[in-house]
């Protein structure tokens, strides 16, 4: 069994990314409208990356409850030519759903993928930035040289953030790929035919030794705060471990690699920009 | 087996939508830039349907390697206060895919899903056309009252226009999603999981006897055009009906509801435009 680590890959691209970042000062917008323990995280994770690779960033916070605000600064940030890429952060306030928020983030500047449009480009096979999640998981199984095409992936969970869009861009690498949720029925029959298992159900420790197809490789894209042992992925990972051929940890694994394609994105654009 | 005849669904689609549409004279237009038989079959389809409901129709005509003018075409009639619905029919100019074609239709009037904003919003969940082919399955099988909460649905086909669609429709009514392709190994092992099997892979008589599964519901979207048969399904009936429990014809099947629910779908955007 190999461990993915995702801190590895990480590094190299924000190295790549810090190459780039030098001559353009790119500059990141967060919009933060939570007091969510897993979101400051998140935030910490991209504060100190984009410090470490030279993208500056700019928090704007908003009240639990604002969705006004929200959309009010994320239409600022979108005409604001200072601004090269815009982050909004999960949870919203309860009256808005991100795909709304994401349409009032300006195409060009839409980083994590947000927007009904840069998803649906994605699905048309026009150029787009996926959430930067599911860009991470192909990233990953890239680097652990898996073969996708022909491959059986299964995706657990079908989040707009992460399982619709993964399940998008595995096809686009040529895997049969299907997407199972909480209405599927046996879920460990179906998460057993895979190849490529990525569990994306938000649901701490989901999926145990009998999800899994011996010699498979699986990708937990999971963080769910548990109150003894801080972060947990969906999966098992010690149940899983004599099982699979690979799996990412959590921590350590989609996370740092999330973080990095984020700043990367964020590069692209101050690139386009610059002309 | 029960041959499930879309004719007769279409017709009581189209009688609806012909009461809402007496009171608001909607317009469709239809952009060709193709002599190709079977789009010229489809339009004429939707040529009498159109009359029958009483929508008029207005073609624009143009060359096969116009590309420029399907886009130009295609803005004018965004713009175009009298117009309230536009489909953009297939095969373009070969330097224009009809992704790009589709954004050039504006939101309001993309009564076929033609654009990545109406793809995107599909698949975040926000209200949007989806491509009528795709929506006309789902009415099918609804019509048919196959219970799609939880059953083991597999797309053969991962077309923009199709395929993609579909396995977001069919994961919005809560089945298990699968999507095959060209790269799928073992095609028929996959298929004979499925308790919905839809076929949109646009190959003439791919899917046999041995790729469905006893009792199982076997739609065709297939049209193609066979030199001795004329129009065959992508599935092979006669060995199939024996199996499934059931089957669309082709034609007969998908076919006349894509246009009923083109035709609806056009009457509801000349509803939201009379306000």
């Amino acid at each position: 069994m190999t461990l993915l680590d995702g801190r590895a890959l990480a590094a190299a691209i924000r190295e790549r990314t810090a190459g780039e970042a030098a001559a353009l000062a790119p500059v990141l917008a967060a919009v933060v409208a939570t007091e969510d323990p897993a979101t400051e995280w998140y935030l910490g994770s991209i504060v100190k990356a984009a410090a470490a690779v030279g993208i500056e960033l700019q928090e704007s916070r908003l009240g639990v409850d604002d969705a006004g605000g929200v959309i009010s600064t994320l239409e600022a940030l979108s005409a604001d030519p200072e601004i090269d890429g815009i982050i909004c952060l999960t949870p919203l306030p309860p009256s808005l759903t991100l795909a709304e928020a994401g349409e009032r983030i300006a195409p060009g500047k839409d980083v994590d993928g947000s927007s009904p449009l840069s998803l649906g480009r994605l699905a048309a096979g026009l150029p787009a930035f996926a959430p930067a999640t599911a860009q991470a998981v192909i990233e990953l199984l890239h680097h652990a040289g898996t073969e996708l095409a022909g491959a059986e992936a299964v995706v657990v969970g079908r989040s707009t953030v992460v399982g619709k869009p993964l399940a998008l861009l595995l096809l686009a690498e040529h895997a049969t790929v299907t997407v199972c949720h909480t209405r599927t029925r046996d879920l460990a029959s179906v998460t057993r035919r895979a190849d490529v298992l990525v569990a994306a159900a938000g649901r701490a420790r989901l999926l145990g030794a009998e999800h899994v197809r011996p010699g498979s490789i699986v990708i937990d894209v999971g963080t769910n705060e548990d109150p003894d042992e801080g972060m947990v992925g969906d999966v098992d990972t010690d149940a899983v471990e004599p099982v699979a051929a690979g799996i990412t940890p959590v921590p350590g694994g989609v996370g740092p690699v999330t973080t990095s394609v984020l700043l990367r994105n964020v590069v692209t654009c101050a690139r386009a920009r610059a002309g």
